[in-house]
């Protein structure tokens, strides 16, 4: 005999699922928000979330809410965290599952139209966001900083090729600090993880800065040998 | 006016919580499981899992089942993922939030009296678990795998003081490989996380061998500035 009562209908939950989608821009660490069109909460800035569905697992749920709410595609993103406090969300008992994505704005430039109401904004003035969003966001870019100081991660920030004075830009935008120029340099050829182009790009100076580019199959390498501290 | 078609009831779903317990004992790396008491799946082996209520949040949940179902109590578990498949539960659809944490099995033993039906058994011979529960065990190995790849962790399935060969051993059994001892010390100790005590362990020579503890707190700032990668 099977026990239904397992499955009860007063301890079923509204699984929300919402995007933090992380760009760079010109130097600017970048979050997409969008202002809310319906009720409740309307008018008032949110990440792009959204409810499962029945007939979908949660990173299908998560493509198509992104989809649906920015334009987006093709956008890889992953799990963060489950948000559950009781009184989350003002109006039902629901969990939310976050997930994360770091993206090269350029790269998805096209698909983000005005069409939708998708906004970037800096990282260090976001806006308040409705519910446990700004929590949500804190949890994210701590996780990121936090993966940034053990090995090199971001890349997926920066465009193909890219100088290094961008990716300390980038990595000063994720710390949220200074770093030596000389020092950081150092540390990021002696990881091997870059490979250096016979281009220059001729923007930033008379002289040209050498162009990188990532070196990713040497970085899954790495990876599951272990990074750094390989016993 | 407040949309409520937002909280559509055929979109509620009952969120799982499934608890992954790794311990370690006489130099394996084992797994805690129990038999299912109860229909579906009576007898089978299974994570201890249940269902979330209205009034708890995730972790109180994870708590709670945990609890309930071993005698264990006060243990840390973080979230691991989101399990979503939609047959992951032949008779329902249901979302399950994995938990894990590692214990000191010797640190515990009062509280898992017999009374309760778990049983510790060797992760390298789990067996068939109910629904996704061998999938779930498998990305925590993998995630522990990973995470002791890039940082010293695992020191929660030791007691207070080890011997060094006692922490070798704990890390040959996670990456389930064997380790150079010469070159194994030498990282370790590198690594200013270890404090040698005054203390020798002489049940496992003669010569007796040195005891150490894990520098907590050193440990804790290493990680706020990023043990291995600080640029």
């Amino acid at each position: 005999m099977i026990n239904k009562s397992r499955y009860k209908s007063e301890n079923a939950f509204h699984v929300a699922i919402d995007c933090i989608i992380f760009g760079f821009d010109r130097g600017e660490l970048k979050l997409l928000i969008i202002k809310r069109g319906f009720n409740p909460e309307k008018g008032k800035w949110s990440l792009m979330g959204g409810f499962l569905k029945k007939e979908e697992t949660l990173d299908e749920g998560a493509a198509r809410i992104l989809h649906e709410l920015t334009g987006l595609h093709d956008v890889f993103m992953e799990q963060l965290e489950v948000f559950s406090r009781l009184d989350r969300d003002p109006e039902a008992r629901t969990i939310s599952v976050a997930y994360v994505a770091l993206i090269n704005i350029a790269d998805h430039r096209m698909e983000l139209t005005d069409h939708f109401s998708a906004n970037w904004v800096e990282v260090r003035a976001i806006p308040s966001l409705i519910f446990d969003h700004n929590e949500m966001v804190t949890h994210a870019i701590d996780r990121l900083r936090y993966r940034t100081s053990i090995q090199p991660v971001g890349f997926e920030l920066l465009p193909a090729k890219f100088t290094m004075r961008q990716l300390q830009t980038l990595y000063e935008a994720i710390l949220n600090q200074q770093l030596d120029k000389r020092n950081f340099t150092k540390k990021m050829l002696a990881l091997n993880l870059l490979v250096r182009l016979d281009e220059k790009d001729r923007d930033s100076s008379r002289k040209g800065s050498y162009l990188y580019r990532f070196d990713q199959a040497r970085y899954e390498q790495n990876l599951q040998r272990g990074l750094s501290f390989k016993i």
